[in-house]
């Protein structure tokens, strides 16, 4: 890479810091040993989470600014599916010693945008250096005194499975485009990915509601972001709950046939994408039947676990293959 | 690395979470989307920092519980400098596909380990694959309303620098062994140092009096805590504070002939290691005179900053070569 580098510490938090709002509610920012943040309740609600060059991204397939805004959609999504409204972020970023300064700065922009957007600040952080970039964000909210945690263990039978978006199986569908080898991105632009470049970009920098989650999510029996596929995440709620989730399949047909033509394109299977893919980071959660919030979608049912021990995720009563993505095994 | 492997995700959550004790302060732990934390006040304390194999240690002279040990207390010691008592910790673990579940587990244990010996619990994390093994410990506490954050920039001309610790330059010291190939650790024990293991065990795990940071500590005028070196890091309380920090050759000489005989094996200058050298921890900070608590040791003066626009860190009145550790410029 070319550009500015050499900077030194000092250097790159001079062109990092000034992307940084601040805030009432921060007491002591960046540059001290530690940030101070006045929290609404002291019911502290916290998540960290990690994304890595090589295994999490690609440099040629996304852009700083993209990566950043990753992690923090996968932090804020953390926070906002306990029902807790996220305030502040830190930030431990190692890259290689070579790195652009604007690959940092970009990065810093990417997240504080993000968290602004859920009104929250970057209130912190760490350089150092490592062989690949490594991004790691720890996100931090509230739960106010009068207000339980959504938990994953609150789904009763009888409840109704919902996902907070429109649409499932965007991010494994753009990464489906990335891993083809067909992409690159060029200047901020997706290329390559013809009338497909709004998953892509999805993949890359995805826009769940996750005000879903502190607002009518705090309703829910049961919620989690969705980060890795419908049937894996949905494990951990039936397991946690000790019931089943039956998928609707009418109900994601609908979202199987709007990536279809990728599908086709790539020849690959959009169920696959729909029922496993990750990284969405949409609210799914579980309603009382008579009170789905908007915004929530109803994609299946929550039936008692009737004495089976392998609790789990059907779709329209039958069992499906696979189960999502596991960092330390690969796809199933 | 031969043993178990393999394990997946949850697998390795099997081997790592029962070494994590729980605590009613903790609402939520391990599990969920996120952990939720009743802190003793809504004034939250947060930091970050992370350590990346072959950058911040190595596998041959180390072992994973001490990695886990210093990526605690380096956070740990950031929230007792701002005289707050730490609460809680996440933690981030990155590692390649073929890490021993031991591994895992060892570095699971020192972090608890230590963050329990200063009060606070391992109340969540992240796991993920990265071609080196990246750890982000996030740690957090609180101030009490009525307390006030023992910030870097309150020294003031008339007060005694002070650091919380006995010895310095031990890390340092340690760290010169390391790189000079003589040592490595195998089954816990250190080998080829003669009579300076100590020295390695005490950079590989330092052991600071953090409480220090929260106790006596609450009443200095400025602390941080030693993590680059006590010119680096003294610089940065002279700039925030507006004055010079000057360091008492007497009292620092004891410092450097107690570690005079591993610099001569070495050929090594052990005024480097006091001066310079990084990774304490300990609690840096500034009194006035007549309030030095016990546990805090003078080694300098604050003086007026008397028009000098290069304000930083002297001895005996004279300019220090040399400005201690930067990651993206190596050693000064």
């Amino acid at each position: 890479m070319t550009g500015d580098t050499h900077l030194g510490e000092a250097g790159l938090l001079a062109r990092m810091l000034p992307h940084l709002s601040t805030d009432p509610r921060v007491e002591v920012g960046p540059g001290d040993d530690a940030a101070v943040v006045r929290l609404p309740s002291p019911r502290m609600v916290v998540t960290t989470d990690t994304l890595v060059q090589g295994h999490d991204f690609l440099f040629r397939t996304t852009m700083p600014r993209w990566i950043g805004h990753k992690a923090a959609v996968q932090n804020l999504a953390d926070v906002a599916a306990m029902g807790a409204r996220p305030v502040a972020l830190v930030v431990a970023l190692s890259a290689p010693h070579r790195t652009e300064a604007s690959v940092f700065e970009e990065i810093t922009i990417g997240i504080a945008r993000r968290a602004e957007a859920d009104g929250a600040r970057v209130v912190g952080g760490d350089l150092g250096s490592a062989e690949q970039l490594t991004l790691t964000v720890t996100a931090l909210g509230a739960l106010p005194e009068d207000q339980e945690p959504v938990l994953r263990s609150g789904a009763r039978a009888g409840d109704v499975l919902t996902i907070g978006s429109p649409q499932l199986g965007r991010s494994a569908a753009g990464l489906a485009l990335v891993l083809s080898g067909r992409i690159h991105v060029h200047e901020g632009r997706i290329e390559g990915a013809g009338d497909h470049a709004d998953l892509v970009a999805w993949h890359d920098a995805p826009e769940p509601d996750l005000a879903l989650g502190w607002g009518a999510g705090r309703g829910a029996t049961s919620m989690m972001d969705l980060s890795d596929g419908l049937v894996r995440d949905g494990t951990r709620i039936a397991r946690a709950s000790g019931v089943v989730l039956d998928l609707d399949r009418a109900v994601l047909s609908s979202d199987a046939s709007s990536l279809m033509p990728l599908a086709e394109l790539l020849g690959e299977d959009p169920w696959q994408w729909v029922l496993h893919g990750g990284e969405e980071h949409a609210m799914l959660a579980t309603f009382p039947p008579e009170a789905v919030p908007e915004g929530f979608r109803a994609i299946g049912q929550v039936r008692d676990a009737a004495g089976e021990t392998d609790h789990g995720v059907l779709l329209d009563g039958a069992q499906i293959p696979g189960t999502g993505f596991d960092h330390f095994e690969g796809k199933a």
